[in-house]
């Protein structure tokens, strides 16, 4: 799997949870995020140059777990890697509808993914109505570790201050936003569910690697974890400490990264 | 003149206002901000970088306009470039100096600015204590265009609830905060001189231009104000009409830059 940064995490921890005795090499690419703030074809280029070196590291699968890169990536990625690929929009979308009790359906996210709108058009063709908010300061103020004070507050009842009165179901469309989830709670009342799409993105990945017959019969021993940054690695511990990422090693992986590749060509990414 | 995205343009401005016949090339890494959170070694490459395609272009001089890339490249990048360099960091401290009126000096800037220490270290020479504070949401508040509401005040009183009790000087260190300056007089009260380094700067190159004989003659048309943006042009705008930047051209740069120069390796950047 892949991110921008840390966000993903709470994708790793779903899928390590759903799927203990699976080996896992997350690549976070600290070095060039945000991905929400750049244009989408710029964020397209880094997601198949990371899908790449988790193919050459010989992975059998692929979770872009990372909304900015999946509504920047998807389906293209998907149709043009040589192992299956999944996102994170879709189960997110699929987890709203099951817990949807009428009204539109509010999705959060960075510039980019609210740009790309991707939920949105996954809520319209199933005919629901979306009001969708660019959320950009909710990062920063995740990493800066201040999610759940007066700050977070504030900034949340300025994005939340013109949502429909009859809001009661908001897709949490960034990776970083559930540490956001009591402040969220708080601002929007307790009536109103709040879809993280973590776990349900977890759950298409198990079914859909016991439907390949991709899947590792279950084990004794949990599978490995390593994490694998392009950034500054104290910083990337220190985030991923206030976002509670998993255990397991975490190494330096040097840009630019591995050569571009016949089938990156094909979906049109310049070298 | 370059910098990690558009905070620089409030030099470039004052720059434009002291010397309105000289031509400027401002170079905007919007593809690779934020520096301020950066590896330093990894902010100085690129510092090394944007200084190299100015000098391809034919620069007099180079201000490095962004002080998480001053701090994190200077005084190597000014010994090693084959024109003059100036940063923001001397002329800045030698403001706050100057309005010193006794007591610590404060410096707020980003994790990078805030972490090399550049600042500390130059009023520490000038015999002065410095009380420094790293502030990383408020770049982001500024580029939100919510630079003078409650948000912006309610983080700055979080950033500054333990300030020293005389307190009376506080450098802007990063040249975003400048939009900040009426809710840090709210917060700070009108006694606190607030430095912005953006003037002194460009005192600091005009008397350098003219002491170099490098300094155009009076002419009775204005210069010219070229910007190339690494990153994506329609948010540059954006975010450069928010924070008050020049008129001028304003052209895509594509990365990577020009090839590592010999000046550049005997400095030990790495290609």
């Amino acid at each position: 799997m892949f991110d921008s940064g840390v966000g993903g995490l709470s994708v790793l921890s779903a899928l390590v949870r759903r799927l203990p005795h699976e080996d896992f090499v997350y690549l976070g690419d600290t070095a060039r995020l945000p991905y929400g703030s750049k244009p989408a074809a710029m964020v397209r280029g880094f997601a198949f140059e990371l899908a790449a070196e988790l193919v050459d590291r010989g992975v059998k699968a692929i979770v872009v777990a990372c909304n900015s890169a999946a509504t920047a990536s998807l389906p293209d990625l998907a149709s043009a890697a040589p192992v299956p690929v999944w996102g994170v929009v879709e189960p997110g979308v699929s987890a709203a509808l099951a817990a949807h009790t009428g009204g539109p359906v509010g999705v959060l996210g960075t510039h980019r993914t609210i740009a790309a709108g991707s939920y949105q058009a996954h809520l319209a063709a199933a005919g629901i109505d979306a009001w969708a908010r660019a959320c950009p300061l909710f990062v920063p103020i995740v990493e800066e570790g201040v999610a759940d004070g007066e700050i977070a507050e504030l900034v949340a009842r300025h994005y939340l201050a013109d949502r429909p009165a009859d809001l009661r179901t908001v897709i949490l469309g960034c990776t970083h936003y559930p540490a956001l989830v009591p402040t969220l709670r708080t601002v929007l009342g307790p009536a109103v569910a709040l879809i993280d799409g973590a776990n349900a993105t977890a759950e298409v990945v198990a079914d859909g690697l016991a439907r390949l017959g991709l899947a590792r019969p279950a084990a004794p021993a949990p599978g490995r974890v390593l994490q694998l940054v392009t950034g500054d690695l104290e910083s990337y511990r220190h985030v991923a400490a206030i976002l509670g990422g998993p255990a397991g090693d975490v190494l330096p992986l040097r840009l630019p990264l591995t050569p571009r590749k016949a089938w990156m060509a094909r979906a049109g990414v310049a070298a």
